[in-house]
């Protein structure tokens, strides 16, 4: 029978421009919807796992398109509270060459921003669960939110759940020192932090080398320090970084570093002609997570983890529509990308 | 040279669903902006006036697109205030035959919902102006919004500007109770009222007699009890209304009642195929301002007002994209819709 | 707890023309899934069952698709099979004023049509249900597909659970002869039959009356003989028919007809304009089967079935995407189709 | 062996706004390819004749593109001349309720325009030849045109070719004086004329009756006076023409009627709700062309005429895309539109 | 006169997503038809031929649109049975960067894998023909089409016509052994073979050398010692290679290999950035044809073939609509990409 | 206040296939407007001046939708004439890879080719501006553009108004004897020269070196040559070129070489993966001007203008849709297209 797992964090509307198109040139938005938890939660059904996604919709119909578009794709939706008053939107222009995509946020008031414990029965949903992930968007939503994502921490922690968090540090939502007063708390019920240089400092307040991601230049020893004192300080079983490297808003560089506390492993990099870059980190954590819990060694599934969210960046919309087949068959070597008949 | 008119409210950004997909089928939504005054303004830019629209919008992209729509179809957007965190939304269902339309409102916070005062120079605004035109979902919208219109108005009659509101109630954003307290207020400085049976009652508290509109039938002498009232008690110039027989999602009868303290007028009817009949009403605002500053006499006004808002329920989007003779031809008698070549 | 409902047949790839345009005209296909008791499947989950659909689709993307497209709409797919070659298709060209649309089948060697009763555990299936609803058109899809409908209805009766039926004759499929010898013999395990004078002659053999269903008009009369008759014969609770008024290709009348064995009850008629009325049949089947499980009154499940398949021809593709509450609204009276704010 | 006709005449580009949109909405047109003559080449090859089209397009993409959709849909384009400019251009917006259709023509200086007989061996293209039809588009289109198709028309007389015309008067193109001047010349080669009153009024100079087409109304005694002048001054063997009631731009009646020197007759009338009436008249004047070949009596010859431009009113584009059988079925009295399977 | 030409296969309904979607997003496919020897059709017509497509297709509107679709794009499709159950389909979603595209068959039971001689005659299609040219899928599709296949070959032979042949191994089709059995004896009549390693290997037999074609390694050398071994065993005239270096689904390096028997020539090699690879294989055979017929060398031939087909992977479709005007810019050497005006 | 800038020239309509598609592919066109001056009038609207666009078009809805198109995008329209027979047009198909855009004209006989003086108050139009700019593609038009061209020119210096122009020979309009006849006269008026090598040879009769474009070399030396020769001739304040490397149409390397009479800057030089290059030259000048006005340093005049229109390269469409900030961060050096939230 099928692992259970679970994400829990908002699903926004994603509201983007067809083709290359700027916003200003516009007459129709293709629409999904999606959001950080949520994508994890999709690349987890995908692998065949019982996913789980918990949040909060108001009741309307565009509540219930953001529930049957996560039905379509496997997710189970039987824990999502229904009401509050709107369902979080982002505008998206994708970028081309040395135009850089982007992302217009418009997610305030919308319903798991205002949910409260009472919307959930946490130890119902975390029985019998393997595995809960959750990310710094979602304690950044509002104080609420803050309260809501700790009580279902220590919900997870009590029925013996493995808790994944990924940094993920949006300046839109908080400040560097509101994000580390909450985001430090929370880590006590953390087992896998995910997070890269940038989160690490604004987040939990670890001091970066001096990577320039713009220069697109990566520096894994910085990374080496960091994630040394991560481990330290919050006991965590791993911690890792996705190590993106952006040649252009076409054509990224695409690896990911992992540390077990002894070993360090710098994953095999791929060169990906993106199609769409959104969700690629979150297909990383749904990597990760397939991997941590389906194979005996963490480099397999960092390798694992690495390969899926490379897929990702040639897939539309925020989800990764791949299978464990299409994923190995990749990171076994095959990336000649011929014709599958 | 053109004369300068002036509406003043929200531009909302309108997502629709293609053809007549339910919103749980979308994949995409059709992209224009709208919102009653700012429809009646591209109206009146259509027929060759100097027409501003005064509203506030974020300083984003989503914001610059809307003005982009209104300069597109010639308003001028120059007294657009920048700022705030939104753009509104609302999302449109199209119905068909038995299935009405459906709206979700997602209006809450936007830019001109918390506009003050300090944000507008409303003498420089109504100086040479000749028509000022708002609705009463301005006023709606929040607390400040309805200080702002009473400013707006304070200003338009020191220029001595002539006013107009179409009362256009919404249950979803206030009560009767506070509709009537603000809105009755407000009528001091208004010299052309519209607004039908159901506005009437809920914005000014006149009782409405036994129309049941949704039965589609039309009951003009309990109008014409309620226009006296309307006409004694805030001395309007002219009360006028539409009246829609909705016979289905896709066919309507529509005309319009019109009374200027002595004379009831009731225009010709027509019986419209609906393409989309959002924005018809204020088509129809539009019309009638063109018509009372145009032509002499105000039945032939009325004419003009009909046929141009007839016309509107043929055309995609909020805006009634027709030019004064377009509506000429159609009110002087060629209904036929025969090929022009 | 909602009540659990199961429907078993097939579900097609469905590729219809865009907008008008007919087929040789086709530059792309739209693309739903369906197929008759999986379109009721649909109408099932839409009303808070727990509706089950029962089928077999082949381990590929495209049957992958249509399970995918049956989770979106609500449907429980964890009773379908994997195997088999194929997803059977069928071709759509909307029709519009006297051109009639024109289905073209490709659907033989189907997966269900190949399927067997190993492929299903139908103790397992139908433990706890309520109904089960099929068609003719499963039977009708080959040998195998017929004897696994037997077994599915032995299973059924075992389980106690009410069977209903849409004898939906399919001459494609099945000579009059085959389907007689197959129906009449599967009418024992059915409690609601549900078909029209067509289908009742080709498929159990009643001589029709003379309507002439191509001039549009509907002898009522000719129907009570024939529904005596086969309440008689086969001892069902309820007979009933739909009554199609095809005034065009683009506007039908509806309504439907139902016996109870002792009383004939004509519902309310309809005038639709046809959005797309492929599924009307399968959303009567779906409504009645609500109707019946709901409400007291068997004349009241016959308004709601009437209703509810009304909405569905302003809805494209084959599932009917409302809501109880939408046919509520319907049926206690608003066909006026006012935008819903 | 199929038998050999042939057209002559322009065939444009026409760039359509999609749905409803007016042109100042459009971000993309439709296109296809359509012009009088070779609409009328295109019902005649569908009807199974070896249809030729004889016109002149520049040696560019666009000019292939037009040969291409020809061919696409069975025309012979083996007597297409290559050179000049230009293809000639229309832009339509598509029409609803009251708002019209709207035609802008940018067909100046055409390749068509500007060929002469050097382009063309007539007696080539109308040897084995059993109709030659053009319309009064093709001599209007320039001076040159203008001796072209009196080039063509000896031609065809020379090879005991049978020819129609459609008078299609286009006042953009030129004024009656010079219609009259050029094409009453011309209807010396005329066996069948096709033309409505104004055509007949403003190419031909006979005076129509007090019939305004605006109205919709209809004065068959006009057409009877004004038939047997046509009949007695150019000894045509059959006069015809079609009757359109414009009840709007979405609805309109559609019958003809025909004299044959001794006898009236008025085909059955259909009422078609409109999907795209542009090319109507051509699909008329090929349904004609199919009939009084392919049957023995004029009468039906005129009811498949009129039961083939009706379905053409159904279908997008400027084709009447109907096989003979389809039109059959209607004419024998299946206009119920129901779904064939 | 042009020389006529003819090849002889399936053409099916290609079904492909449109994007870059997965099969699982989809909600719609692009359409077109295409298959091997039709696209060699397709590419001779353009390059001025008689091109002629022999095949079976049934008589409903789909078998239609493929016959339209070839007719659009100069083929001559007067050899065409009509006949038969369906339209073979192929779905295909395209790839980027290291995801491949994916193709899923459906083309069972198509009307041409159950045609006969009897449905052709064979010495009328081969009369005055120059070339006659079949793919190693025509023979696989069913053994009724590999005695179909002999006897065109037969026919082709008696009438002194050029045979050139596409191994083309299908896994899916047929096993190694059978396409042995039944390719090995028609080889006897051909001229001209293409084909890869992977095909010399499973198609006839020949051992292949050490190259990993998904390791993106061209081995040159082994080719040459197995085009030596198939020139001795068979008599071709001329064995064929293209060689794909697969860097990813975006971006291959394109060139090929010639033998004829005493020498072997390696054209130039172009790194395509690719639209769409399919049917890349029959845009070369298609150019390699036109050289061999229209260039005294046949290392023109080659670069003529390679250029097209280099062509071929920017065009959308199965079919490689380019003129020999565009193939000779290329060859001889602009491939900077700059703007025609 | 913003400084008024203004352009003088052609808009066209421009109909572009969507995505790749070859013109014999298309079945609709995405519409938007542009030409030279226009697109260089949107970038200076874009950057915050008052630009005015000077032109003449027709009074249509074609003609309107040009208008409309501008002034979405803020620029000014208040001085284009109404008048004439229609709007230019040019097809434009795009390339990828080694298959080149490629663009059809059809603009002979617009209504600004056949605009005269009498149209337009010179003297007003530059009244208080700073700037006006025009091609070499304006008295190409016709000979009355040409001598439009003059008195526009003759009315910007009277007013003091700075000159730029961008010599863009266009060999479909004139010869080269007829180019430099009339460009060198108009030269007296210019002060900034924007022209490659070929504009330098065909209009100015400049001798270039032997760079080979279509080689994508580039030999800096030669132009230092011809900008040296045509400073003195000319007395121009500056002369610039672009440097594009056209590595295939997919693929470019993009720069900028100015002289101000004293020294040569050769800007950065940027790789850009293509969107849309046409226009790329345009918004180059636009980027200039800017430049030019807003910067102390003709260096960083340059950086902004190669910056600028690297970026134009990345959008759909003629129009340089950018903001000053956006072009600000990827010359500081921000080319590393990360998303920005």
């Amino acid at each position: 029978m099928a692992k259970k797992v679970v994400t829990m964090g908002e699903i926004m509307l994603r509201l983007s421009t067809p083709g290359y198109q700027r916003f200003t040139q516009a007459e129709s938005f293709d629409v999904v919807y999606g959001g950080g938890e949520a994508n994890v939660a999709v690349s987890l059904a995908n692998y065949g796992f019982d996913a789980h996604f918990v949040s909060k919709l108001p009741e309307n119909p565009i509540g219930q398109s953001a529930i049957n578009h996560l039905r379509r794709f496997g997710v189970n939706t039987d824990y999502i509270a229904k009401g509050g008053e709107r369902v979080g939107i982002y505008y998206l222009e994708t970028g081309a060459s040395m135009r850089p995509s982007k992302v217009v946020y418009d997610r305030a008031n919308s319903s798991i921003a205002e949910a409260s414990s009472k919307d959930f029965d946490f130890d119902a949903i975390f029985k019998d669960a393997a595995w809960f992930h959750f990310s710094g968007i979602t304690p950044a939503l509002s104080e609420t939110a803050a309260v809501l994502t700790e009580e279902a921490l220590k919900a997870a922690k009590r029925n013996n759940v493995t808790v994944s968090v990924d940094l993920n540090y949006r300046k839109k939502l908080w400040t560097p020192e509101r994000a580390k007063e909450v985001m430090s708390n929370l880590m006590q019920y953390v087992d896998v932090c995910i997070g890269n240089e940038e989160d690490a400092e604004k987040v939990l307040g670890f001091k970066p080398g001096e990577t320039d991601v713009t220069k697109g230049e990566l520096q894994l020893e910085g990374y080496k320090d960091i994630f040394k004192q991560m481990k330290e300080q919050f006991g965590f079983k791993y911690v890792v970084t996705t190590l993106r490297e952006s040649y252009s808003a076409s054509d990224n560089g695409w690896s990911a570093l992992i540390y077990n506390g002894e070993e360090f492993y710098h994953s095999k990099k791929y060169d990906v002609r993106i199609v769409d870059r959104v969700g690629g980190g979150d297909s990383f954590a749904g990597g990760l997570i397939y991997g941590l819990l389906a194979k005996d060694d963490f480099k397999q599934a960092l390798e694992f983890a690495v390969g899926a969210s490379a897929l990702k960046h040639t897939i539309n919309g925020d989800f990764n529509l791949v299978t464990v087949d299409e994923v190995e068959t990749l990171i076994q070597g095959d990336a000649s990308g011929r014709v599958q008949r």
